[in-house]
């Protein structure tokens, strides 16, 4: 698979650029550095929130510079009118929060897939981070090609029948849409026995999303922690995701100290950028 | 310089060891990585937690998992009696925090440096971080001899005329006792107009503590920022502190949101350890 990550020329820390000049002279500032610009960009899984209201969710993603959310329900009702999804989307974005995804969707019914696709419709968004019943996949797919809007399957590990990890989502939609794809919760795969690095790399074509965690243990116990205090290899992560030239986003869904996330999520967010650093 | 950067074979992610199989063969797990362990420690200036109590320090500790601290006096004060620095102290330790350094301390006269060395004796620590006046130098290296106590002086950019950088402080202490260092401010260097990898690397030899930070300029007007937002190259801090073969503290001073630091704390903390998972 060719690789989009690109490459440009900066000076090491900037400092020549600020036209700093160096007493002793600069060899280290003149040593121009290969950085990556990462296609990817960061941003929080609803759930996060779920403690939260859109204003509190707003202030926590400003704190730690982050602009890109995937709404869950309980901020935005499936059930709201085009005006109540108008004002939801309008408030997110006049605190500087893109919304680029909804969910994670759950549909047990054609109407909930209906539903589903209208809702993200008037949201504005391309992508739905969902979760249809194995049956009602034909029938995704029709509204995928419809709505021309992408279906990102969600992995929820040994929890949950529904797809554990993303070889199960990959066997129910490979042969159909290029639009019908995978995000992949790290977490939850390593909590399935899984290596989120060789399963990004695998079914690369159809990572759309991914949820960025880590988890203390590599089965269904394993909990969320802090990104860096678990068992994930996080570097390994990122370049799986620069080898497959991921464009979307990186979405920390940080389920641990819910009714106080605010540090973790700043610990987890810190953890990534630096991990990002590493060529 | 003989780096002492040790290396151990781990297997990738932790995952191998955990016993767990993979159901599609598992080429990822059985890759053993190089993965360097760290001789240095992550600590916190104690200066971060200029507003808040003992008690409350050591909770925000906790919380992002850092046990080591560089003690200030508002929270230990130099006219201490010997059963309140011990009060101070063994609060700290019951709160799981190692006090590994008092500091930073000035010390505009003989008495003050004499009170000093005493305060970090009866403190149970083997460094003060600190800023004596030039012409105490001479009588500093006494009490260092005296004391084995070693003094690693703290550079604080163009704030101050006192120590604006390493190169300062190494011109005034080279031929003096190998126990008279630095503790490199990698922000103050940054703000001097100073690379700080490039100081690391040049002075490694007596850099005894650092404290990082980051900062959004490199001139006076640079401000404190969360690390890895700023302009300093935090890879190549760590990737020097290895050459030199560092095996202090790296002591987060974080100087921005004082009344409310813990989630810029924790994000600073986050990105430096991602930032160590670069090779």
């Amino acid at each position: 698979m060719k690789t989009r990550r690109e490459f440009f020329k900066v000076a090491g820390t900037g400092l020549l650029a600020a036209g700093v000049s160096s007493a002793y002279g600069a060899p280290v500032f003149q040593q121009a550095q290969e950085e990556v610009k990462d296609l990817f960009g960061l941003g929080i899984a609803g759930y996060t929130f779920r403690e939260f209201s859109v204003e509190q969710s707003i202030e926590m993603m400003k704190r730690v510079q982050v602009s890109n959310l995937s709404v869950k329900d309980f901020h935005m009702p499936y059930n709201s009118t085009p005006e109540q999804i108008n004002s939801v989307i309008s408030k997110f974005r006049a605190g500087g929060v893109n919304v680029y995804a909804v969910g994670v969707v759950y549909m047990k019914t054609e109407q909930e897939v209906d539903r589903a696709f209208e809702y993200a419709k008037l949201a504005g968004v391309k992508i739905i981070v969902g979760a249809p019943d194995y049956a009602l996949i034909p029938y995704v797919e029709k509204k995928v090609k419809q709505y021309d809007i992408r279906l990102a399957i969600h992995n929820h590990g040994p929890d949950n029948p529904l797809f554990p990890n993303a070889t199960d989502i990959w066997n129910n939609i490979w042969d159909k849409d290029k639009r019908m794809g995978i995000c992949i919760d790290i977490g939850h795969t390593t909590r399935d026995g899984k290596n989120p690095v060789f399963d990004i790399l695998r079914y690369g074509s159809r990572i759309f999303d991914v949820h960025i965690k880590d988890v203390d243990g590599a089965t269904k116990e394993g909990k969320t922690v802090e990104i860096g205090r678990g068992i994930i290899d996080i570097p390994g992560v990122i370049g799986a995701l620069r080898k497959i030239g991921f464009t979307g986003m990186c979405s920390l869904e940080f389920e641990k100290d819910m009714k106080d996330p605010l540090a973790g999520i700043a610990e987890s967010i810190g953890y990534f950028k630096g991990a990002m650093k590493c060529k």
